[in-house]
């Protein structure tokens, strides 16, 4: 189902051109990284939303228009940012701002925070790198284990060059994407695992607060509880273990393994 | 894999308890259907969005808090409206306003507008029925081919009764929700399927104009292109021929098939 690996690479004609996005801002850490390394393997093209838009999903805005504006265009570099969501941006780039030339591949993140397991479903920035492969391109999602706006992203860079580099050379297979977590622990990572995403569960999902005029809100909030339904081959698993962890992720939620019990139920 | 049916009903002891939401606002067309048929059957709880939050995705709120309004309070029938999003709304119902007891099943919609195959993606109404899965209760999202803001929702009444009578009776396989989609068409549904989700794709996706100012803007718009990989079994395909279409789907994105040759690419 997978044999066919993709790629648009085109080594001898120019150097490669990668698309870069993120859902943390233009201006994070997280996606400065991805430019440094990035520029030292080819041409970089980033539109980015103008502001923070954590936890977007895969949200699309079409009620009022989008915007971008040009930040920096100078030799192997071109940045914008758009007024839009992860995936508009994702969006734009692919089907608009890039319409001459597809990406060689793409790249999403550095994201301040995981996004393995379950939290695959709210990310803005898994929502860039699933527009990447429906859009066709190899396309790889960084995700780093500190939540801090000032978080020092350099330390994923290596992890981020050793990837991208083999995606370049060897692609992916087609309609799968890489989304890659990387711990944040003291001293080195224990190694790099292939992992599945860890369907685990939020609890405690809000915090009920009274405003001084005395009427309810609730903040959203919660704490993870790790399934590990594999024993020992999800991500969150071995995260926590001081491994970088990649899963290969796919956008169709189709459950085909039920559709006959469906058919029993329904018809 | 699926073979455990998960069903919360207690029919000896009380009515079944329905949890409805929806992306298009508590006052739509589409939930006031479901709230019609739904009383049929059960007690019936609504938490759904105060406004219009089409292509929300998962996206969740946690830079502001979410506030809710009660809306209606009788023998049978509770309603509440809130600011969030729709995975808002269900994370609000099924861990907090519900949490004494949590639904026997949650239908959320009826969507005025498609969310087969790719869109499901994109669908703040997949959105709540995820949500639901995730805390344990059996549900299904219904959408409806008329995008019209006042489309007469009362056509797809009897495949709702239908579905949520046979999920009340029998549940759905664990970590399984429907995805039901049911065409607006002239004359009769030529009957029912049980489907793939069609990972088509969108072309044609922005238009490019100029405000009075000069300043570029997009919007986002675009053509379905259908891929009926699988030959005849896709929603879309058969939305098109006038059939009712029923996708199990479910949350976990690993592309389990490729974790080998993802293994072999960077390890």
């Amino acid at each position: 189902m997978h044999a066919k690996f993709i790629t648009t690479i085109q080594m001898d004609s120019k150097k490669p051109l990668i698309l870069i996005s993120n859902d943390d801002g233009y201006n994070s850490n997280g996606i400065k990284s991805l430019v440094k390394v990035a520029r030292t393997l080819g041409d970089v093209f980033v539109v980015a939303p103008a502001v923070h838009q954590s936890g977007m999903s895969s949200a699309i805005t079409f009620v009022t228009p989008v915007r971008t504006t040009l930040i920096a265009q100078e030799e192997g570099y071109t940045a914008y940012m758009a007024t839009g969501t992860p995936a508009d941006c994702a969006k734009l780039a692919l089907s608009q701002l890039m319409a001459d030339r597809l990406p060689d591949v793409m790249l999403a993140g550095i994201n301040h925070g995981y996004n393995s397991g379950l939290n695959t479903l709210y990310s803005g920035t898994m929502a860039c790198v699933f527009e990447g492969i429906l859009h066709g391109v190899p396309s790889v999602a960084f995700s780093f284990g500190n939540y801090s706006a000032d978080a020092d992203t350099s330390v994923c860079e290596p992890i981020v060059e050793h990837v991208t580099k083999r995606v370049l050379e060897r692609g992916l297979p087609q309609d799968v994407c890489l989304n890659v977590n990387i711990p944040y622990i003291d001293g080195a990572f224990k190694g790099m695992k292939v992992t599945t995403g860890d369907m685990g569960r939020w609890v405690n999902e809000w915090e009920h607060r009274v405003d001084p005029k005395g009427r309810d809100y609730y903040w959203l909030t919660g704490d993870f509880e790790i399934a590990d339904k594999d024993q020992g081959l999800s991500d969150f698993y071995w995260l926590q273990r001081g491994y970088v962890t990649v899963t290969p992720t796919h956008v169709d939620q189709t459950d085909f393994a039920s559709m006959a019990a469906i058919s029993d139920l329904l018809l």
